[in-house]
């Protein structure tokens, strides 16, 4: 399998640049930052790993680019492929909220929605790609889509001036592999290598997951990705049932500690991202947050950490008012 | 009148540094800014005023503070005192939205509803505070309250690098008064003698408001703040009938351009704010926005522009998905 490296993140950020928005950090209280990915094109992180992965394939085929997706990275694909005056399909699980299949629409790509979670769609889109030709898009387990995804982490690190902590969602894994490659010190080595989670100098990257879709919980306790179930709140968006590969070799590293929330404590800083910073956000989008408010994972005095908020394709309408 | 100074706006950023967040920017195409103020403590840029009022007077009488306002004020002045531990007394006209109300009663505020408008509140609010010797922090018409919100105008031109222009709503113009104090270049003389914007090396301040409520567009046309009707959307955020005498000295400068909007053209900002930008905001908020959107003000080629989205006290459930 091919490692990706901190200089793949480096480079995928000069590719996608003016491309992708420089997604703004707000900081909340002193040291306590919020990284706004969810203002993202596409309302997520997903355009940058599908801009790098698009513009790194050199000449596309005529049957244009093939993704499957449980929504956002579907939204990614159909809006950088559109960007680029590529043809996109797309293939969605029966799970997929409408206001995404809608937002496909919207972007021009042709839509198939077929399978009971993101595996089943995944599985048909690799046997139409086979037929057609087209570049497959991963959600995850691409280097060009985890380098690209990493471009967060540069930001984080320049956009704070350095924390100590990054929390981020973890569904496939490859946002917050790439996330730790790209906040990785520029001092030390750098990560891919097996076990390796990239620099001794970079932040601690909380790597979290709800209690019902434990990709990389259940990868790190059995030595290997492994199938895991797929239910809950965070199911449309983190509904990857098995940890990529890629990301397993970055994310077993010694930087990444793995913590898991509940599906309440996702509802509930979902809630108070709305109420008191005035961020919609989706459930998923709202898993890394609701880690440090639940207590999952206690900040330390001083300590200056980032939440990556990094998805907002919801109905605001399930929000309450302020 | 005491004139208000650019030196007044950096004096009133030390002072409620640290209080209040510095909002961030975000360029959603190149040299097109969103200045994301709706992310503001209680919900809009009110507070930067009022904790510049309250901090500058000093001693604080036992009857603490009192306000009266459209909502956005009230929350700013109740979020505000609590920080400062200082007791809060809110007039509210009976248009105020439910959202807006519930907002200050959580606040810990003590609430009146009273007046079919603003300027009826206002009026029971002074005669209340003449019985209390309660410290008034007016919504828009006080030099500390010009002074704090004009911060604004000082993080646009640090966040950006400089513009040539700032969009920004205006309702008593105390806002839009202060960014144009606050955005002066510090080449020229700064603001504040009759007739005079400011320092002639700021960006031209494209001041919006809903053809409903045109208090500096009919100030303009007379030659001093005149009394306008109020209706429409924006009637809960920008309800003041009359433009504030301090606003109307700097606001009647040669930088500044008044601009009106009609409430359809709002009504599509706010919902392209949420559907391209995923931002959620209030009709008077997206007031800005809706006249670069609807043609009312026509950018120039090349010409660097913020708009300033000022408030998010809404219910994000009068949205429609994305």
């Amino acid at each position: 399998m091919t490692a990706v490296t901190r200089e793949d993140v480096v480079a995928a950020a000069g590719r996608i640049s003016g491309l992708v928005l420089r997604t703004p950090v707000l900081e909340v209280a002193p040291g306590l930052f919020l990284k706004l990915e969810l203002l993202q094109h596409s309302g997520s992180f997903k355009v940058r790993g599908a801009f790098n992965r698009i513009l790194s394939a050199g000449t596309l085929p005529d049957a244009g680019v093939i993704a499957a997706s449980g929504g956002n990275h579907g939204l990614a694909v159909a809006y950088a492929a559109r960007q680029l005056g590529v043809r996109a399909e797309i293939f969605v699980p029966e799970v997929t909220s409408p206001v995404k299949v809608t937002g496909l629409a919207a972007l021009g790509a042709h839509i198939t929605q077929t399978g009971a979670i993101y595996a089943e769609a995944a599985e048909a889109a690799a046997k139409r790609a086979a037929e057609t030709g087209a570049l497959a898009v991963h959600a995850y387990d691409q280097p060009e889509v985890i380098a690209g995804q990493g471009t967060t982490g540069l930001e984080i690190m320049e956009q704070t001036g350095g924390v100590d902590t990054v929390l981020v969602a973890v569904g496939g894994g490859g946002f917050a592999a790439g996330i730790t490659l790209g906040t990785a010190g520029s001092g030390g080595s750098d990560g891919g290598g097996e076990g390796d989670g990239g620099s001794d100098g970079g932040p601690r990257i909380v790597a979290v997951e709800p209690e019902r879709i434990p990709t990389l919980h259940a990868a790190l306790r059995e030595g290997r990705p492994v199938q895991v179930g797929v239910s809950g709140v965070g199911a449309d968006a983190l509904g990857a049932s098995r940890l990529g590969g890629l990301a397993y070799d970055v994310l077993s590293g010694p930087r990444v500690l793995s913590v898991l929330v509940p599906d309440e404590a996702i509802v509930a800083a979902r809630q108070v991202l709305w109420e008191r910073h005035r961020v919609v956000a989706e459930h998923a989008g709202a898993a890394a947050y609701a880690a440090l408010l639940s207590g999952a994972y206690e900040r330390g005095e001083g300590e200056r950490v980032a939440v990556v908020v990094c998805g907002s394709n919801t109905d605001p309408a399930t929000l309450t008012a302020p």
